[in-house]
């Protein structure tokens, strides 16, 4: 099946995540890891269209979750930097656009090893805490505790 | 803001419902009144979308629902010709289009009056019985007072 960019910016509008998830891990400089990716879920009957997002973006991993849903999933901050590019290019039209802004900047932070210094870790926890998809009450404990660390 | 035609199709493969309902009416000729109905809901902070979308098809309804939903209906069985006619001509790439095609169906039916015959209504819910977005077992009672009245 073959996608015209345009349905790929109008399904995405739709169904497209930008997401940030944030861990802790003791091996990394700052003490936590930020995961940022790019998730579209569906019914496994519709499988095929993640295949096809797969293929229109050359990269990605799809995946059958539990229960009969599936994924279409990109973590890859070089991949997640050419999904940016597309949408940079060819704008979402829903207010998901703001959120795509944000997770843009933390994967070009990211792109720039800025995540690995405690300084960028608090940068890019302030854009992620103003993102829509990520407030949760987690994100303010971490930020104090990068401040007073 | 102006939608091109595979952002439409791509969005709506998304986030579009083809819903069917049927309620009891003393006054139609069969008991029985069915309502299909072409759906877009959204968060009401995206409801420039539904307007954009209302002015792209040229009818329809956007109505701020309870809560923080907002939704563009289009149920006059007029413009929802207009609405399958746009879509035979650009088919959606989902599994939904399969449950588009029976809702055509029934949108034809009525069109051409056959919901005010107890036969032509049999019919519509034969075809109502086999959409995934309309599997209840008020249809299967449904079609036994039909049968049997």
């Amino acid at each position: 099946m073959n996608l015209s960019q345009d349905w790929v910016v109008g399904f995405v509008d739709g169904e497209g995540c930008f997401h940030v998830s944030v861990q802790k891990h003791s091996e990394m400089t700052a003490g936590y890891q930020f995961m940022p990716e790019f998730v579209v879920v569906q019914h496994v009957r519709d499988i095929q269209i993640l295949y096809a997002l797969k293929k229109f973006f050359g990269c990605g991993v799809v995946r059958i979750n539990h229960g009969d849903r599936c994924t279409y999933r990109v973590k890859k901050l070089e991949n997640l930097q050419k999904i940016c590019e597309f949408f940079m290019r060819h704008p979402l039209k829903t207010k998901k656009n703001i959120d795509f802004r944000k997770f843009r900047k933390i994967v070009m932070l990211m792109r720039e090893k800025k995540h690995l210094s405690r300084e960028g870790l608090k940068e890019i926890l302030d854009i992620a805490m103003e993102m829509n998809t990520f407030k949760r009450p987690s994100l303010e404990r971490i930020k104090k505790e990068l401040e007073n660390g």
